[in-house]
């Protein structure tokens, strides 16, 4: 017979948007009221947002946050929520320095508050220049059962803080999380979850954070798991959703403090009476994962949406030159922002195709969305006359892409659309791009999907459409016809460059399995290939630097995860 | 009587360039040899370069620099310097992971091997990140002499490996370093090493790498001080240098081992017959330290000239505008590279005033450096026309800077010259800039100088030359007319910013200080300028991101060490 009803809120919180979290906070926190939970949890840092990366270092934007959270305890008790235990993630600040913390809030007080004790400082994780560590662990008694806390990164510990509340004894354990999502790691978030609840001797509650933020997307996925490594509710993925279990725990009366596993575990009693019995939900809410593409595309979607909504933006616009990956991108775009949001640009040269023309018009027209074409001929031509740019080569094709850059920023300046570069992984790893050409824009929704990885969305996306009866969105013809930046007569992808099955391979044995020339040699790519193209991506760095932000969805992307010095005298391709 | 030389290698290593630096390792211990020193101590991680950043991850790079020392080893008995202790700086990798490491060479053989115990990680530094912290000390004993070693910021740490070193004994403590220049940091590196040389009981010698790195200039200023604080040798700032110093050391005979302060300490004898007596030298080498503005102007010139030069061009480009920031950046170009690598493009449009055109052709002359006229009139046409930008305001302002940009990177891919972009601190800092316009370009000599400082470096140059019977390579009249951007008729920078005294008063308290809306209203300032500049500080986050690098003077630059999230609901403004 359940005991105790606890919700996870798997909100969206913007980064540095106090006052909307705020709002958030009291909304969600009203709505798992409605649902008669007991306990509520939020995200890790859901007051602030995550990452809050330097903003951890302006004390003002500590202490906001510590006000903030102490305002929010009043509040709720003005919602009618004082007797809800509400867990609430923010940026607290102390003698040692900026902390990521939670607190637990309960009739109008701040009855719990823990600091993160592990800080990961790998991939996009830089938390030992944000944060200190933390060295307590609070448990709150609530109608008799102990519940203590740890956060994220707490619970991929060994030996840590899972082990100290288990030693201690808890008969409950909730974690907020920020943990983004990332493409092709199986699913270890269960299993851990599931050996971490065993060691603490309780069910583990984990609540992550939802939606977009700047290069990062969270999931969600939250999940709740018992002592017995059941799982008991699963949140669905990519969307706001407040996930409500019930519990049937057994009341340990647990009273040991002190320190367990070097950590200082304090107590503290809001009310030993059993909540009153109550009516069992029906059913175990347990969502089902999403396929691997449709996670992708998801993930794809909102960090886009996101993106541009809180960057305070409404609509996009880019180049539709007829090709692959501007049709992906526009049929992200209309899925994350509809059809009225986007306006496709078709800038033709004098060396565009007519296919090229056609097939961005027929996209538009599938989509449903802007389109209008602006040719740049006139605009080259003067370029090529004054400066005798006729011939040149890099020179004159460059001037092409860059024509076309400077009208979609001006186009962005009169009507005030975010614009979007259109440019996918293996271009931006082999510097495949013109720096202030084609690399222009504020986002780049498929900066990190190699090339191979971009027809096998558009075919997914388009098979999806066919399934659900409607239009597939992307022409069919810029699916299969071979690739060409247009930029000379003729002009095809693999003339500079290696047949993308191929590249695509060595760049994701290179990027994202950290191999060397010697493991590239003996998985039996050619030497001049492996040479040709690690050369390429080691010198695209300074392009890489100056390229936009877009979604990541691996933990390989490029950017601020993945930081090489833009002067590198040593190249992998000299080290055979 | 003297019976120890040591020489201090102060070298400009290039990230990534193992070949190279290894070419420059045996260079100098031939010099030090020359000089007839005991032992060499050359940088931190002088053989990788420093920082290395994300290359401390590869594998692969890791055994490139570990074989590199072993090779060197070799190659320096090769050389006839085997009887020559070499203190080497490298990137190790174990078991733990990798390591900022120094070796010490002897006859062929790598006889002390040790890790940085303390990793920074804040500012400009990510060690958390990039290393694991060692937990070792090797002293060894040469011509009886016991000599310890630490790097770099193990020195900052009170109760660290200075401290382990002085309770276990030794007479001699070396410290490689690769401490970046930092502005109005007052001296503190020669307060530091005295209490640490006292700490240890033995004279320090500090040996720091000199030269540009990416973004950050190293200013050598290498010292050596003995056990009571007696300053004993000290290098010149920005330039390459061997610091040869003879030292009069007590043989104490120490022999203690195992563990100190937490750390293990380790001994090996390479020999224990004192020294042949020897002739010392005649004079303490003490170099004196640069004036304020001589410093900035070195790190400058010299962050601008290894710049482009570690990352293979020869010449630099940009427009010369006649208003100031071209100016500073042409002399300061012109010192890093001489004339004939200075390439200056006048890009007229019709709001050009003829003063502009009479002074960029006057700077020109003055510096003796390239220069022609481009103008853009008819690109501009093409555009406004086409787009009907007439009359738009900032759409209209933001094709002129656009067009620009476009243009010297299409003279830059015919020519081969890096285009550098002019911008300053202050436009940077408040967003006065337009993105794929003025910004373009692959380096940003002097975007760490607010705009007041521009002015007085200006200033100071031109005296110098005075001093010098030169001529003075700013035009008189770039530094005292208004400044404007003349993107239409008339126009002034104090029409959309304040007066730059006041602007920069609020962006030093704010960027420098890291102070808070309340403490610029108890500064004086009205809470309606504080509002104005703050916004625009916040909004301009995404400009920043995709400006390009440039030389940092102080830890508060905007880049690497400056991370702020690009969505930012949060505005210190609000907090009032």
């Amino acid at each position: 017979m359940p005991q105790l009803r606890i919700a996870l809120a798997q909100i969206n919180s913007t980064v540095g948007d106090i006052a909307g979290n705020t709002r958030l906070h009291l909304d969600w926190a009203r709505q798992a009221l409605g649902a008669r939970a007991h306990v509520v949890v939020f995200p890790e840092m859901s007051l602030t947002g995550y990452p809050v990366e330097d903003l951890s270092l302006r004390s003002t934007f500590a202490q906001a946050s510590r006000q903030a959270v102490d305002d929010l305890a009043g509040r709720l008790v003005e919602a009618g929520c004082g007797d809800l235990l509400v867990y609430v993630g923010y940026l607290d600040l102390d003698e040692a320095g900026p902390r990521d913390a939670a607190a637990a809030l309960y009739r109008g007080e701040v009855v719990a508050r823990q600091f993160k004790h592990h800080l990961p400082n790998y991939g996009v994780f830089d938390e030992h220049r944000w944060f200190k560590a933390g060295q307590t662990l609070d448990v709150v008694r609530l109608h008799g059962l102990d519940i203590g806390m740890v956060i994220c990164e707490d619970i991929w510990q060994d030996g840590g803080p899972v082990t100290a509340l288990g030693e201690a004894g808890v008969d409950l354990v909730v974690a907020p999380n920020a943990s983004p999502y990332e493409r092709s790691k199986d699913d270890i978030r269960l299993p851990l979850v599931a050996r971490r609840a065993a060691e603490a001797g309780a069910p583990l509650v984990y609540a992550n954070l939802v939606g977009g933020q700047d290069d990062l997307v969270f999931d969600g996925d939250s999940i709740v798991v018992g002592a017995n490594g059941d799982l008991l509710g699963r949140a669905p993925q990519f969307v706001e959703h407040l996930l409500v279990v019930d519990l049937d725990l057994p009341a340990g009366g647990h009273s040991a403090e002190g320190e367990f596993a070097g950590l200082k575990v304090r107590r503290r009693v809001l009310g030993t009476e059993p909540a009153a019995p109550y009516e069992p939900l029906a059913e175990v809410p347990i969502s089902e994962p999403l396929s691997d593409e449709a996670e992708v595309w998801s993930a794809l979607v909102v960090g886009l949406r996101d993106y541009v909504r809180k960057n305070g933006f409404r609509s996009v616009l880019f180049g539709f030159s007829g090709g692959i990956d501007s049709a992906v991108t526009a049929a992200l775009a209309v899925d994350a922002l509809g059809p009225d949001a986007v306006y496709g640009v078709s800038m033709p040269s004098k060396y565009s195709s007519a296919h090229s023309r056609e097939d961005a018009a027929e996209l538009a027209r599938r989509l449903g969305c802007h389109f209008r074409t602006e040719p740049v001929e006139d605009m080259v031509e003067v370029y090529v006359n004054q400066l005798n740019l006729a011939g040149t080569g890099l020179a004159e094709e460059n001037i092409q892409a860059r024509v076309r850059g400077m009208l979609l920023m001006a186009l962005s300046n009169l009507e005030g659309h975010l614009v979007l570069a259109t440019g996918n992984k293996t271009e931006l790893a082999v510097g495949y791009s013109t720096i202030y050409g084609d690399a222009v824009g504020g986002f780049a929704p498929i900066k990190d999907v190699f090339k191979r990885h971009v027809w096998e969305l558009a075919r997914w996306r388009n098979a999806e459409a066919e399934k659900r009866g409607e239009t597939p969105p992307i022409p069919e013809n810029s699916i299969t016809k071979p690739p060409s930046a247009e930029l000379r007569p003729g002009q095809l992808d693999t003339d500079s460059l290696p047949d993308y099955a191929l590249l695509d391979d060595i760049l994701d044995d290179y990027i994202e399995g950290d191999r060397g020339y010697g493991d590239l040699l003996a998985a039996g790519f050619e030497p001049e290939t492996i040479d040709r193209v690690l050369r390429m991506v080691d010198r695209a760095e300074y392009k890489r630097r100056q390229y936009p932000i877009g979604t990541k969805i691996t933990f390989k992307a490029f950017g601020r995860d993945r930081r090489l010095p833009i002067t590198n005298g040593w190249r992998e391709g000299d080290q055979r």
